[in-house]
C-alpha cells in the first residue's frame, strides 16, 4: 500500500483501478547485427501488428467519435505504407544496422525534413511520421502502447499531464478519477475534473512514476491524496466514506429551491461559469441563480475559421433562452494566452500570458470582435444578457470597447433591429492595475467582476500552470484580499455590483471572507453551487465583519488559511 | 529623403552611414541541372571562398576579441573541410539537383541529425553546420553577409533587433548609434544604447526594410526619427544641432560636484545603475552619488559554470572599494526570465517573465545563493554595502532571504572573518503584491527599492519585450503611480528609505511626480545623471506637493504625461 499526496480538485472519493497513460520505456541499444534477412523479417512484423492496430484504432474512433477523428489514422495508414521510408529503413539494416536504430534513424530524418518546411501542412505530418514510427518500435520491442481511446471499463486515469488533446480523446462515461504529476488548482485538468464533476488529485510530481497499469487505486479528495494497493480493509473504509459523501450530496439536494441568504439574511447571488450551451443544463439542475461567466471561446476553438454571426448568435440565444430570465454574464472572446486560434495565425509569444490576448486583440481586430457584439445584441431579446470584457488593464480600452458596442447597438436598431436596452455592460478584473484604479471604472461600467484566476497569478507574477513555482499560486495572499477588498468598496461606493467567477469564489476558506467583505455574485462550476449555498446559509456576515479586520491584519497566506479554517470552519 | 519614426531611447543627435545587420535575401530555385560537372565547379568554388572568409574572420577575431572567439571559426572550417558533408552534396548534384538545392538539403539533414541528438555540444554543431551552409550558400548565389566584427569605420546599426549576441561581436569604439524594428524603452538595444550613452530609435517597425547599407542615416533622439539620405541643407542643420547639444552637455558638467538637492532645499541621492565593474568609472565621472543597483548577473553570463566565491568576492571588492564609502546596493542574482544561464539546465518555461527566476530559484537551489552571499559579506568591509533581493512577492520569501543572509554572516564571524556590521537589507519592489503590503514589508526591511521596469509590466500584465502591445507599458499609469505611493508612502511611516531603479527613475516626465512623492534614492544609467540633478536642481518640492494632488487623480497615463510637459517641462 503506497500513499501520494498531491493537490485535490474536488472532495469526492472514488475507487478504481489505474489506467496509466505514461509513456513507456522504448530506449533501444544500437548494435551491429550480422544476419539482415531475418532482422528485415522483424521489422516486416512490427509493421504488420502496427497495420492491425491502427486499423482495429481508426475503426473505433470512427463509431466513437466520428469520421474526422477517423481520418488521422487513415493518414497513419499511408505513411506506413509509403514505399520510400521502408527502402530507406531496409537500406540501413543492409548496413548491418539493427531494426531499431535503422527506424530510428529515418524517422528522424523524413521528420525533420517536414518539419524544416514552409508549409503548415507538411510541419504537421512531422508529427504523423513519429506517432506511426513509435508504434512500429514499440513492436520491434514487444512494449504496449497506451490507446486512450479504447477504455471500456470505469478507470482512474494516471499521467504526468494531461493535456487538451489527449482529454478530447477520453471516453468520459468510463473516467472516474483522474491523477497527475503536474498542474495545480486551474490548470487543465483541474478545470475539466471540475465540469466533470469527478474527483482529481493534481501535482502529486511523480504519481505517474509510481503506479502501474491496472493497480487499484483510491482517490481521496478529502486529505489530498492518492492510495495505491490499499489493502482490503482501507478499501471496504473507503467505500463507506463514498457512500456517506453520497448521503451529504443528497442532503445538499434540498439547497436547489432555497435562496441564497446567509444566517442573518445577507442576500447574495450564487451563479455558474460556463464553456458552451450544454453546461447550462447542470446550472439549472444545481439551482443556480444565474450566470456569472460564459466563457465565449468553445464557438471559436477546434475548427478551421471564425464562427460566424449567425452560429454565435444561435449558441447566446440557446443560453439566454434556457436561462429564462435569469442573469447572465457573456465575457466576450478571451483568445490568445494559453488558448490558441490556429486559423488567427497569431505570432508566437515568449510570454503569451503577458501578451496579445482578449480585450487586446479584439480592439485590434475589430471584425472579430464587432461581429461577436452584433450576435450579442441581437440575441439580448431572449433574456437577461450582461457583457463584460476580459483583460482590462486602462480606462481607455475599457471606453474603447464600449464605445464598439454602443456603435454595434445603434447601427442594429438604426437597421430595425430589436435590442434589449437593459444590457449591462462590466468588465473582469483581472490584471492588477484595473483593481487598483477600480474606482475609476466603477465611474463607468455597470458592475465588475473579479477573475482571480488571473489575478491571483499577475498580483504575484508567477504562472499558474508552472510547477516550479506553485506555491506563489496564494488566493488568500494579503495583497489579493486587499485588492479584493479595493474592488468592492469602489463598486459599492459608486453603487455598483461586483462579482467573482475565478475558481476562488467556491471556495470553503475564501466564502466567509468574501461574504464579509460584500462580494455581492459568486460564479462558480456547478458542482460547487449547492455547497457553496449551504456554507453561506450556516454563516453570519455580521459576526464575520469583526473578524474581517483581524483577518485583514495578517500577513500571510498560510496565517489567513489557518485562521479560517479554525473560526469558521473548524478545521484543525 | 526619408523620415522614419520610432521611439528614442536618448536624447543626442548622431550622424553616420547605415550599416544593415539584415539577413540579405538567400532565396533560390529548385531546378534539374543538365551540367553535373560545371555545378561541382561552382560548389567548390563557393566552398573555397568561405574558406577564405572563415579565415579572415577568424584572424580578426583572435585580434581583436582573443582565442576563444576565434574558435568559433576554426570549428567552422573544420565543417567545412568534412569530407562526408561534401560527397553528400556531390551525390545530390550527380543526381542532377543544382547545387544550391543539394548544399539546402544536405544542411539540413546534418542539423537536423545533429539537433536530435541527446548532446548538448553535438545539439550546437547544428547551429555551426547551418552557419556554414549559409555562407556557401551566399557565394553561390553572389550574395554579401554582414559581418558585425570587421566594422572599421564609424556607422549607425541597422537591424531587425539586437540579440545579446550580436552586440558581444559589435566593435563598440566605430558604432554612433542604433535604429531597430521592434523592441520598447527597456529592450537589450535600448539597455545597451544607455549604457554605452548613443542615441537610439527602436519600434520603428520597418526601418530595416527601408534602409539600404551605406546610406547616410541621421537620428534625431529628441524628436525619436531616422532621417535617411538627408539633403544637405538638413545635415548642415543637424550638424549645428548636435553641437549644441555638445554644449549643453558641457554646460551639465558643473553638476558633477554640485549636491543633489531641490531649489528649495529637499536633498535626494542621485545614484547608478551598473552591470559590472567596470561600469563604476562612468558613475564616478559623473558624480554619481552611489550605486542604486549593481547587477550581478554579468557574473553568471557567457561561461560554463558557475563563477566561485573568489571571483565574486574580487567583483564585489572592485567596486565597493571604487565606490569609495558612497552607499552601493547589490542585488543578488537575478537570472532566469529573459536572462538564461545554459549550464543551470532550467527547464524551459511557456511564461519565463511568470517563471522561475532571480529569489525563487535563489531559495530554491541555495548553494548558489549562499557562495553569493558569503561573497558579498566578506567584500563588504571594503565600502558601504547595501544587499537586496529581487522578485520578492510574499514576506516569507523576504524572512527565508534574510535569515539565509544572518546565517552565512554568522558563520564568517564565527570563522573568525570580518563582516561590516552596518550592511543594511532591502528588496525590491517590482511584483504587485509586494506594493500592495509594502508597509508589511517595511518593518522587516531596511530599505525598499522600486523596479518600475518588471512593476509596470507585471501591473498592466504586459511583457514589456512584447511590439504587439507596447502600448500598455505604461509608467504613468494611476496604477502604477498609486502603487509608488503606496511603497513610498510606507517607507517612510516606518522610517525606512525608498530607492527606484527602474527607467522611470531618470525619465523627465516622471521625476517631478517622483520628488513630490518623497522618493528618496533616484538610480540610473550614468548618462541621465548629470541631466536629472539639474533636472531637480529647478523644482520646488514644495510647489509639486500641491499640484500632486490633482496630477493623482487624472485617470490615464496620457493625461498625466501631458499635465507634466506642461506645466513642469514647459513642453506642448
Amino acid at each position: 500500500m503506497l500513499e501520494i499526496n498531491g493537490i485535490s480538485i474536488s472532495k469526492g472519493i472514488t475507487l478504481a483501478p489505474a489506467y496509466c497513460l505514461a509513456e513507456p520505456d522504448l530506449s533501444f541499444d544500437k548494435v551491429k547485427i550480422t544476419h539482415v534477412d531475418s532482422e528485415i523479417d522483424r521489422l516486416k512484423e512490427a509493421m504488420a501488428k502496427t497495420k492491425l492496430d491502427l486499423i482495429a484504432i481508426r475503426d473505433a474512433a470512427m463509431y466513437k467519435f466520428g469520421e474526422e477523428k477517423a481520418e488521422i489514422f487513415s493518414a497513419h495508414l499511408l505513411i506506413l505504407e509509403d514505399p520510400e521510408i521502408f527502402s530507406a529503413i531496409e537500406a540501413k539494416i543492409n548496413e548491418k544496422m539493427n531494426a531499431e536504430s535503422a527506424l530510428d534513424e529515418v524517422c528522424i530524418m523524413y521528420s525533420c525534413m517536414f518539419e524544416s518546411m514552409d508549409n503548415d501542412y507538411m510541419k504537421e505530418r512531422a508529427a504523423d511520421i513519429r506517432d506511426v514510427c513509435k508504434r512500429i518500435l514499440a513492436h520491434l520491442l514487444h512494449v504496449e502502447l497506451p490507446d486512450y481511446s479504447r477504455i471500456s471499463r470505469e478507470v482512474i486515469i494516471v499521467a504526468e499531464d494531461l493535456t487538451p488533446s489527449m482529454t478530447a480523446q477520453l471516453d468520459k462515461q468510463f473516467v472516474r478519477g483522474f491523477v497527475t504529476d503536474i498542474g495545480g488548482r486551474t490548470s487543465h485538468s483541474a478545470i475539466l475534473a471540475r465540469a466533470m464533476g469527478i474527483p482529481a488529485i493534481v501535482g502529486t510530481k511523480n504519481a505517474s512514476k509510481n503506479i502501474t497499469n491496472g493497480s487499484p487505486l483510491i482517490i481521496d479528495g478529502l486529505k489530498g491524496k492518492v492510495i495505491v494497493n490499499a489493502t482490503e480493509d482501507v478499501q471496504a473504509r473507503y467505500r463507506a466514506s463514498s457512500k456517506e459523501l453520497e448521503k451529504d450530496n443528497e442532503l445538499l439536494k434540498k439547497y436547489i429551491t432555497l435562496p441564497s441568504i446567509s444566517a442573518d439574511g445577507h442576500i447574495v447571488e450564487i451563479a455558474g461559469n460556463i464553456g458552451n450551451p450544454n453546461d447550462v443544463d447542470a446550472i439549472i439542475a444545481n439551482g443556480g441563480d444565474g450566470i456569472g461567466l460564459f466563457r465565449t471561446e468553445f464557438l471559436f476553438m477546434d475548427r478551421m475559421e471564425l464562427p460566424t454571426e449567425e452560429e454565435q448568435f444561435d449558441a447566446y440565444k440557446t443560453v439566454l433562452s434556457k436561462m429564462d430570465g435569469k442573469p447572465t454574464v457573456v465575457r466576450t472572446l478571451d483568445i490568445g494566452g494559453d488558448k490558441e486560434l490556429p486559423y488567427l495565425k497569431l505570432p508566437a509569444e515568449i510570454n503569451p500570458f503577458l501578451g496579445y490576448r482578449a480585450i487586446r486583440l479584439c480592439l485590434d481586430q475589430q471584425s472579430i470582435f464587432r461581429t461577436q457584439l452584433r450576435a450579442l445584441l441581437r440575441a439580448s431579446m431572449y433574456g437577461n444578457l450582461k457583457i463584460m470584457f476580459p483583460m482590462i488593464a486602462t480606462l481607455d480600452e475599457f471606453r474603447r470597447a464600449k464605445a464598439i458596442l454602443l456603435e454595434e447597438k445603434q447601427k442594429l436598431l438604426d437597421g430595425g433591429a430589436l435590442v434589449n436596452d437593459q444590457i449591462e455592460i462590466g468588465m473582469m478584473v483581472e490584471i492588477p492595475s484595473a483593481a487598483v484604479i477600480a474606482d475609476l471604472f466603477a465611474q463607468e461600467a455597470d458592475f465588475l467582476s473579479i477573475g482571480t484566476n488571473d489575478l491571483i497569478q499577475y498580483t504575484l507574477a508567477a504562472d499558474r500552470m508552472n510547477e516550479k513555482i506553485s506555491y506563489l499560486y496564494q488566493p488568500y495572499h494579503p495583497a489579493v484580499l486587499r485588492l479584493i477588498k479595493m474592488v468592492i468598496d469602489a463598486a459599492h461606493n459608486h453603487g455598483k455590483w461586483v462579482g467573482m467567477c475565478g475558481e476562488m469564489a467556491g471556495d470553503e476558506v475564501a466564502i466567509p471572507i468574501l461574504l464579509a467583505l460584500g462580494l455581492d455574485e459568486f460564479s462558480m462550476s456547478s458542482a460547487s453551487i449547492l455547497k457553496t449555498r449551504g456554507q453561506i446559509s450556516k454563516l453570519n456576515k455580521d459576526q464575520l465583519n469583526d473578524q474581517l479586520e483581524h483577518i485583514l491584519q495578517l500577513k500571510t497566506s498560510i496565517e489567513v488559511e489557518l485562521y479560517v479554517k479554525k473560526y469558521f470552519l473548524n478545521l484543525k
